[in-house]
């Protein structure tokens, strides 16, 4: 039975004001990104290729970092700060002692996490008088967040997205139309770049590196434009930790600690935002288990700790992560967003510095899947192929539990839904 | 910008505990269900079709009907209650005076209102003792809530999906399976008017009062099992009073009170859960406009107003609704949830008596689909099909404000979202 305090609401004026930045707080200061030793230095490039604010923000090594109000005013109208519940159906089902509890992202206006991001970042960009967004996107849930939130403040986007996955996504390419953006299949005429490799190969399946090259050339052709990133970088994981400060919230207000937090990690947007507002306590030596749930497919905490590019094609300066090398071809999975070859620097130094567990699941998804499946048919709601992820590691603690006997608590987050994701459930379980 | 009081979200403990009966209140008693003047009695058939507790709710005049605490917990479960949204955006690009907020049934686990009901009947049928749920369904909302409210609560489901449409949706078939139901098309080998149907013609497309005839011959002959119903009946519309009962109690926190309630309605589960809690007032004399958004297709509130069965085959008892007749034909739209001969008695007499007005739109659905664009590039929610035409009425409704300088309140009901639902946005609107 579902009791009034498994249900974890914040009210609407205790949305968090400030965003937190783990840098103020990391124990080692993070490597700073460094040129490679050939070609020109993409580090002074860096204040042509991104946002003033969040360049600024990149750098910054202050604590707290406060969330203008019309941003805020953008979270609450995208219905934050979201719920967390007690998963009491699936904890019986398991039986085990430990308690279950997961955000619920999912219900996010376009399904993922991704939105916190694109509302600051489009915000700042209109604020800053640009008129278009220009972006690259991959599985595709980044460039619905940005299309949709370019929409609510009143700007155009141009998306640029990996024509592999661009041609049979369909429902996902007509959603971002829905909402007035522009999509090219990348590589696409549009570009330079883009009419080069096309020239090649009429059919190239194009790539996350090539699209990133298409959008920033965009952006650097037209004044009124500017290029928008997803993932990886400090600033969109200092955006994402909404969510990890409501939840850390939520806790609070029923007295409860956390004891084990669970997220899937590709680039580490989701992951970062959930766990990093628990870091400080961590840090002072209160004991804190944060395991990221990974596929085989692209264990990127399993690589090397050293500098590498953030794209395939090597445009970005080099930052210091755990990566598989930016060029390491990795196996499709229907976890597409999990797909990328390094962690967050932030990220990656925490591991590095022992904070970060992870685990990596078979890249033919059964396991996980079925775990999802656990999950759908006792708490209802439908993770998406990345969150399926999460939900299959917090059982998998939670059943740890049952084998030792400890009544641990085990936060995870449901970075997003399924609904558009369905024909991965049905293929992997066969439905 | 959007204010604090422009997202009105009402406390856990201000959950609705009792669903509101409006046969205590109608001006004039409701026609009872009545036999056709051959065949068999359907008037003394229904306690073996219907669910004890439904059959008695279906037949009560008592105003209030305490909800079960655990069909309370299951609402909660499923993260009710939901949030009112003042559409301040969409406002703005209106440039109208009238004021819109609107109802967020679209974060419904399985992504409509339907499970307001279903969560009740599955309840309801755990508690008399029964392990399955048989069903039928059209465009797959209904199905889909129920698999996902008989997994909650551990009962097996099995579902009759005319064939024309199951065959189709293979996404939101995959999805009622995940949820462990039993999926068939209809009509199907598993009965004997299934099967006379196949012998006929192995390709038969089905209908919903074939559906209809198969979920109740399975239930029938199972003691194990009962059939439930997701629409038209009165404690259908009773269960989905929640949605107008809360959010009747969020208008009263902010102190404002709507002058037009806007929804879509097919069957009338949606329409009536929305508005009927508001009536009391009307009946004492209160103005109040009530619009039902429905399609050309099926203007079913058009008809004549006379007895009529609420099927397609005439296996239910005779139900004096506005009509097109239950054999009528009407042309597919995406909309599918709106193709529906009938509106529900409760409905149907209160429009005879003047409370309901109605507005068809054209079944090429332009109009629609391009009103619902507007409000998903201004409030960032993607509304299902059925969703839009309320949508466009609302959106309607706000431009004549804006025509007459009236500065009206207009609450509209968002029954669900469209994420399965793209495939429709994209055609009409050319995406």
């Amino acid at each position: 039975m579902v009791r009034a305090s498994d249900v974890v609401l914040l009210p609407i004026d205790d949305l968090p004001t400030r965003w937190y930045n783990v840098r103020a707080d990391l124990p080692e200061p993070l490597p700073p990104p460094k040129d490679p030793e050939e070609g020109p230095s993409r580090v002074k490039a860096l204040p042509d290729m991104l946002l003033g604010e969040c360049l600024r923000q990149e750098a910054s090594t202050e604590r707290w970092v406060p969330i203008p109000e019309e941003i805020l005013d953008l979270y609450a109208h995208a219905l934050r700060p979201r719920p967390l519940v007690r998963a009491r159906r699936l904890e019986a089902a398991l039986k085990t002692p430990a308690k279950l509890y997961y955000k619920t992202e999912f219900l996010s206006p376009t399904g993922s996490h991704k939105v916190n991001t694109a509302l600051a970042q489009a915000w700042y960009a209109k604020a800053a008088g640009f008129e278009r967004l220009a972006t690259e996107t991959g599985a595709g849930q980044w460039g619905t967040a940005l299309a949709y939130a370019a929409s609510l403040v009143g700007l155009r986007t141009t998306i640029y997205w990996v024509r592999a996955v661009h041609d049979w996504k369909v429902e996902r390419r007509a959603f971002m139309r829905l909402y007035g953006a522009e999509v090219h299949a990348s590589p696409s005429p549009a570009t330079k770049v883009g009419r080069e490799l096309l020239a090649e190969d009429a059919h190239h399946p194009g790539s996350l590196g090539i699209a990133v090259s298409e959008g920033l050339e965009d952006a650097l052709a037209d004044d009124k434009a500017v290029y928008c990133l997803g993932s990886v970088l400090n600033h969109v994981l200092l955006h994402q930790t909404i969510v990890g400060l409501e939840t850390k919230r939520q806790f609070e207000s029923i007295g409860v600690t956390p004891d084990v937090l669970v997220s899937s990690l590709g680039g580490g947007s989701n992951f970062g935002g959930f766990v990093l507002p628990f870091l400080p306590d961590t840090f002072r030596g209160r004991p804190l288990r944060c395991v990221a749930a990974q596929s085989e497919a692209a264990p990127n905490l399993r690589g090397e700790y050293r500098y590498d590019f953030a794209d395939h094609a090597g445009l970005t300066p080099l930052l210091k992560m755990y990566t598989l090398g930016h060029t390491a071809r990795m196996h499709p999975i229907k976890g597409d967003g999990l797909r990328y070859h390094a962690a967050a620097p932030v990220l990656s130094l925490l591991r590095h510095l022992g904070y970060i567990d992870a685990v990596a699941y078979p890249a033919d998804e059964k396991h996980v899947f079925a775990r999802a499946r656990e999950f759908v048919r006792t708490e209802g709601f439908l993770p998406a192929p990345e969150s399926a992820y999460s939900v299959a590691c917090a059982i998998d603690e939670a059943l740890a539990c049952r084998e030792s006997g400890e009544a641990k608590t085990i936060a995870f987050n449901v970075s997003g839904h399924g609904f558009m994701d369905m024909a991965g459930y049905a293929e992997v379980l066969g439905l």
